[in-house]
């Protein structure tokens, strides 16, 4: 149970988690932070926090659980915000989409990385953004990747745990860098395409036409193009690294796949092809 | 109303114009067509058609419409098994995927195109194969392109146009170049993307532990990869030139995302994810 949860920005992702906590009737009161007073005015009628301020360090004052689901860019600032603020007891563990730059942002925020920071990512979301696109079913059945630090407090670790746990996650494990390569490989990655693919058509001088002959798999395929820009240049830049290796390794694939078609070798094509198709359908089967 | 409808390929498209004119009463027999025994039973158990051959010489003779709906790369056998045997009023037209191959294949096969030829593609279609995937509601509110030739009858033509409208669809012409280009951009390029993302995934080390983590967002990008590979490499072989501009261009898109991320560029990011996402937004709007 937890008795004052602070959720700093209390977005599609804050919102969510207050949201599923509260159905589960896991926690007391609901503080929520952001900048824009609007949707913090629209998270309480909505019945997602209790109230609001757009202090972060005022809203981590008394709690016992904060967290903090803000852009990534944000992070060090939120951080640095709550550092003399936080009450001695108190857990803190985000929802940031990539793990060592908010590793990175508390080292600095903090100087050392709080032995009662967890930091985590839900593996869930939608390509909508604010309290408005929130939802208590988000996170069911879906996993939550915790990347605690050697110096991570064990009793911490298992409260954030149980907290995810409550609003019907599976929560599982890893390091911080093999987090950000997985995530570039499934998620930065895929973005970056989708964002590239439409910009790519956009730009093209007949566009509104081809759009207009764009088929359902299209707008399926190109859905994640539809996310936040901020959120996702703020990703692009703390995963830097990972994400680039994963770009140069999707190119070389296609220079292959293009090399293949402008020389018209079908068999190859069709290996290509074939392989895609098995293990998406093993993903698809497995993901039941 | 068509007469008797011969049918070669009773798959998911060819399956779903028999079901869907079966359904508007608009057809009286449907004669299937196709190399496998089990596939033209079932298509007979599910009522899609009412008789079928293996022989496309024999399924035309006595149609008064023709529907050839296989992968592109068995169009041109077909062409030349059933050019001794159409009526002499018969209408032919196609459902494949690139308009330049039928119709250079059409040439070979019959030496000249026939202007009771039309050749068409119905912007519809979803990642499984075979007549079990059909369905009569396919083609309801999608677009049918057909590219008529100068020499295409323009009765020969009415007919066609009056069949899809017959099944929910709205009918549109363009050149056979520009239907190929266009196509390229909407549907090819991202089918290449979705093959190409899932196979440089399925080719990494950790590739069980990557798709285990991948989140709801790629499940809906990838679901293109799905497809059947034979179709797709046919598809990429017939229509080589269109498809190998737009991967170039998409190249060039990538390469300067990657060299935006990796000298951490933010606003020229922010700039490329901003108009994709305006773009994005824009085209389902527009497509409600
Ligand atoms: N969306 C996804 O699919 C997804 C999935 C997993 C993880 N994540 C991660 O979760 C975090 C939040 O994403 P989201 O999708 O929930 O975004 P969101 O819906 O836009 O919510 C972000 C919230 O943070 C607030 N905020 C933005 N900038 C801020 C700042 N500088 N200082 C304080 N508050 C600020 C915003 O409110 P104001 O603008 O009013 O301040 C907003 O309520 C990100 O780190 C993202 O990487 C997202
Ligand atoms: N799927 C889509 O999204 C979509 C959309 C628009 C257009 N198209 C086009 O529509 C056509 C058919 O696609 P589909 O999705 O309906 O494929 P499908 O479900 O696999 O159906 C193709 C049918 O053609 C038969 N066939 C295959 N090779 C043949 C050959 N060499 N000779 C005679 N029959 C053959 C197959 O039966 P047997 O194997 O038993 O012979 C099968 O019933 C393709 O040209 C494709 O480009 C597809």
């Amino acid at each position: 149970m937890i008795e004052r949860l602070a959720i700093l920005g209390v977005g599609l992702i804050g919102g969510s988690l207050a949201r599923a906590l509260r159905g589960a009737d896991a926690v007391g009161e609901v503080v929520g932070c952001g900048r824009s007073l609007p949707n913090l005015e629209r998270a309480v009628e909505l019945g997602v926090i209790d109230r609001f301020t757009q202090s972060p360090g005022d809203a981590v004052a008394g709690a016992d659980m904060v967290f903090v689901a803000v852009p990534l860019g944000a992070m060090k600032g939120v951080f640095s915000a709550i550092r003399d603020r936080l009450e001695p007891g108190a857990v803190v563990t985000d929802g940031g989409s990539v793990k060592g730059s908010v590793v990175a942002d508390a080292l600095s925020a903090f100087e050392a990385v709080p032995p009662r920071l967890v930091p985590g990512h839900p593996i869930a979301g939608t390509e909508c953004s604010g309290v408005e696109a929130s939802f208590a079913e988000l996170y069911e059945n879906r996993r939550v990747i915790l990347t605690p630090l050697p110096e991570t407090d064990p009793d911490a670790l298992a409260r954030v745990t149980a907290m995810w746990e409550t609003c019907g996650a599976e929560v599982t494990r890893m390091s911080v860098a093999h987090h950000d390569e997985v995530l570039a490989a499934t998620s930065h990655l895929p973005h970056m395409l989708a964002f590239g693919l439409v910009d790519a058509l956009a730009r093209m001088r007949e566009n509104d036409e081809i759009f207009r002959y764009a088929a359902g798999g299209f707008r399926d395929f190109t859905r994640i193009a539809s996310s936040s820009p901020v959120m996702w240049r703020d990703i692009c830049l703390a995963n830097r690294e990972a994400l680039s290796a994963m770009l140069a390794r999707f190119g070389i694939e296609m220079t292959d796949l293009a090399e293949s078609i402008r020389r018209a070798d079908g068999d190859r094509l069709l290996e290509i092809f074939e392989r895609a198709k098995a293990a998406r359908d093993r993903y698809v089967d497995s993901a039941r």
